[in-house]
């Protein structure tokens, strides 16, 4: 959910998050339920507590399905996934038999908010870390949600799982991550989200600065940071896979498409091969997101047939550049069953639910 | 002005248009005034005796404006340009001193519909043929305009000006004609009317099966009928000049951009740098026509900075296929000065209104 205010007339995100954290070793004074405040208090890592809210239209969570999967974190953290569109005030489970959550016995994520905080006053949403005993929401806060996957749950990780945190880039990359947050990730809702030409015009040459910052970037390097895979890569990737579907049109980022930006639609197509990108890509659910729910940016709620998708699978050559994305680690395999994106929602899957080799 | 109605929520333009024609040798019991209905009255072709109405934002009148510029008609058919915008029921001359017409002293085109048939029940259209004597309209039947100025003023058209109606070809013609015309020209608004997922769905099939038509007609001949320009390039032309900078993003239809369909985009590009085609595009009245006056579809009224234009000047290699634009006659020289573009709504054209080579 695209949650945020207008400050003269330029959309700015809400990031007042309940923004507890799960740790590997918590601080026992910040115990839930104890005095720290809901949003200070700290968690424990535990296989088989926490169930992952997220919905796959909604770039913010596409972020922590994707490195829950290149992670291996699925027997450990289970997930739950909403509908592409909601009603006014909560993301629903619309896809689940009798529009409930298996496991939290819930049809809306709005309960699990209210769980943990009666009367909660902001947006509801994705991704959230939910705890299943209690039902009740334990974060929302996207960044760290990710970060701590990588960083606190290493036990758990699979054999072979990339290191997304790299110790000796961490400075490097929150850089980057910083300039791809504020530009790029949220760049496109400031597109999309202004009220009047000016702010557009502004949020416009913004975006196509940084894309062409990045389209310099990532011209001589596989990577945003370093030689493999790291966050970053993640971050961007949510942005890039819906840009032509949705952000070119819908929110007028249409200096170009993505796909007539060389470097970073080779880049981009380097990624949705990888294991973890393209097959947690539901093209069909974003398009209905952003289609469906802006009503005051498109009133008819019809959406797009458009962008022909199989662009996706031309090669991208980005291998001649060094680098490999997992390092001396490996990809995940096939996604579990039930957990695949459907071929219908994505042509460039297989029966697998991987991305096909063409 | 994108006149219709909706049936069963399909877009359907209405086509009831004052129908009288201005003619070489007209039949003097349809003398205009005389019995013969308003819509079958026949005018003379008469130098200095007509101007043509016309908005640059819009397609049909853009198809007036060519063929104008093509024959060398500038000094027989004097020319009226509104605004891109209007209000609610007219085209406005909002870019004359004072929002005032110089010749026809009116402000709204409506006027010069008034002055022919008080309290006139459809809507205000361009392009209109106004006789500016009584200052009321001839005609607004936009096929027959353009088909009038190529066979009934041939003695006016200007030294070289090509045959776009040539005898040889008509029958072929027609039928292209009348397939750009229900599924291309029309088609485009047929996806951006749409009422219903339903209406868009079939109204983009329609509209690509076209296009995908058209791919293929157009990979082995330069022009769409015969070996030169014809009318038929002129009908075509004018969809394919708005379709990324309107189309693809405003009217959703977006399998692809025109960029990315390589002969379609090759043709379109051979014949925005054939004089009388980019010259007579103005790109910012059209994105602001569309995004500004269609609020049911963009209700911000925000107008998108993109799509980036200098493409259109890479080389388009049609040459290779054989023909030539203007066969044995000559293409016409630098628009008069009070007709250019100005550069900053088209920034492809050059000082003299033409443009440029690379």
């Amino acid at each position: 959910m695209a949650d945020g205010t207008y400050v003269e007339q330029e959309f700015v995100r809400d990031t007042n998050y309940i923004a507890d954290r799960i740790l590997a070793d918590p601080d026992p004074s910040k115990a839930p339920g104890g005095d720290a405040p809901v949003g200070a208090q700290e968690w424990p890592v535990e296989p088989g507590r926490y169930r992952l809210a997220v919905a796959r239209a909604c770039p913010w969570a596409n972020r922590a399905i994707i490195v829950r999967r290149l992670l291996g974190l699925e027997d450990v953290i289970s997930m739950g996934v909403a509908g592409p569109t909601h009603d006014a005030d909560s993301w629903t489970f619309d896809k689940d038999p009798d529009g409930v959550d298996p496991v939290l016995g819930i049809p809306r994520l709005k309960d699990a908010y209210e769980a943990r905080w009666p009367g909660y006053p902001r947006g509801i949403t994705v991704p959230a870390m939910v705890d299943v005993p209690t039902g009740a929401v334990v974060t929302n806060d996207f960044p760290s949600i990710t970060e701590d996957l990588s960083t606190q749950w290493r036990p758990y990780h699979r054999e072979g799982a990339p290191d997304l945190w790299p110790a000796e880039h961490l400075e490097e990359m929150a850089e980057v991550n910083r300039r791809v947050y504020t530009e790029v990730n949220n760049g496109v809702y400031r597109c999309g989200f202004a009220g009047t030409q000016q702010a557009y015009d502004e949020a416009y040459d913004r975006l196509f600065t940084a894309l062409d910052w990045l389209e310099e970037r990532l011209a001589d390097r596989r990577y945003l940071v370093g030689d493999h895979l790291t966050e970053a890569d993640v971050r961007l990737f949510t942005t890039l896979a819906r840009f032509d579907a949705a952000y070119h049109g819908h929110f007028k980022c249409n200096r170009s498409k993505l796909t007539e930006m060389p470097v970073l639609w080779a880049y981009a197509r380097d990624l949705w091969t990888t294991p973890g990108f393209g097959d947690t890509t539901d093209v069909v659910d974003i398009k209905r997101h952003y289609y469906e729910v802006h009503r005051d940016i498109n009133p008819t709620g019809v959406v797009p047939q458009g962008p022909e998708l199989m662009g996706w699978l031309e090669p991208h050559g980005r291998e001649a550049l060094g680098g490999s994305p997992f390092g001396d680690g490996t990809p995940p395999g096939p996604p579990p069953e039930g957990e695949r994106v459907p071929v219908a929602h994505n042509p460039t899957l297989g029966e697998d639910g991987m991305v096909r080799t063409r």
